[in-house]
């Protein structure tokens, strides 16, 4: 849909972390991470918060995707638990909506790690987000 | 203590966010994030990512200084509250450590705004993670 | 205040545990667990569940404080922390509103074991929740 | 699996609640909670703390099930977002294994309502949960 696009495209911090907008439908946005050097932690891992980040957003919009046209929307909170070390060529993050409603939208992420080389994904994190929506002005 | 700030300074995202290591302490972790221009969501606050990065790397080095020397630590899992718009010139992440464990240890975070031209800093967000002691290798 | 005394008294789980509503201030509800034979989990600690149940409670009627006689409360979400086993005669779980906002109000909750024949108050778990305002009918 | 169902008979909550262990496989466990009268809150629904009591009673053994015979199994944390009242004659909760690991063991919990009168289940609460290995003693 155009306007999570457009919201996406105005997002400074996607640009700085190479994140795309890969996937858009009815409660469900994947976005994509590239596994770059300039997003690592002291382990040389992709951070925690880069994943973190990219899989709130793909929340966010995959809650948007379910409200109406006039709506913004914010997250109240979010938690995630890390299984495996951010390692791989890209990251897949997962937003999906559980339950949509009139105020609160209930939103669990999944992210996966890909190898270029290899057919499979690894689930690396899974999260629970809670958004909630707000008439835009 | 050394072992932090050296730690930090391999970090790329720290780097790239603009973050500093303002304060380190038993038990305690400051981390200062600059609201830049390349850090925003689409609303122009800086992103709920950014902020939940310089928090989650505050608690896991606050969880650090509590172990001993060999140790590396790892976020298990965390859970944060975002209560205001990441509105500011600055952002000060407070880590700090409720329980130390053997292995695991449990923190809490908190994330101020500061007006370069105010004298209050107002409260944004809230956070509990659990980080996970790894021997170094 | 009287309606938290009310809405307390309504809750039959309440009384099925033994729980006492014991200290309610503006932004402020403790609840107080004995520790009974028939609430334990397999080790002969008392129950996470309870536990939760009791901080739960406490922080619900905590947010309730500060919204208006109208309201009625919800939880929308908890995550909470267990630091330690639930040992000791008592637990007092302290609800705690940090943030109250017109819709959603977020609150810290953290329950203290107790040892009849000491002084102390052990911190055993420590909770985050997010409560929903709901105008009642 | 014998020790599963032999824990379980081991923690007096579930009794008092009227708990019942419905399904047990690897990296699975059903918990089935009837809708009494001496467990509701304030509103006549069957309390939350009731709900998570028996979802994080299923997410821990079905933990448990992933793990050594000379294992018992702690929660860390555990966060759950209710989605709707919990209304119903009686309560699903399904403990599910989401990364099985060697000291943690990451696990996801769904609660459903049932009406003996209807076909369908009602999704109405979600959880995360954390989980630790302990070596018995």
């Amino acid at each position: 849909m155009q306007r999570i696009t457009d919201s996406f495209n105005k997002q400074t911090f996607m640009h700085t972390l190479g994140a795309e907008l890969t996937h858009v439908a009815e409660g469900e946005v994947d976005i994509t991470l590239p596994s770059r050097q300039d997003i690592r932690q002291q382990h040389g891992f992709v951070h925690a918060g880069a994943i973190t980040t990219v899989i709130d957003t793909a929340c966010g919009y995959a809650a948007l995707t379910t409200m109406p046209e006039s709506s913004e929307v914010v997250t109240v909170e979010l938690k995630i638990n890390f299984m495996s070390p951010a390692l791989g060529d890209a990251f897949v993050a997962k937003g999906r909506v559980i339950k949509a409603g009139r105020n609160l939208t209930i939103t669990q992420g999944d992210v996966y790690a890909i190898q270029n080389d290899a057919k499979t994904e690894k689930h690396i994190a899974t999260m629970q987000a809670t958004m909630f929506r707000v008439e835009s002005e």
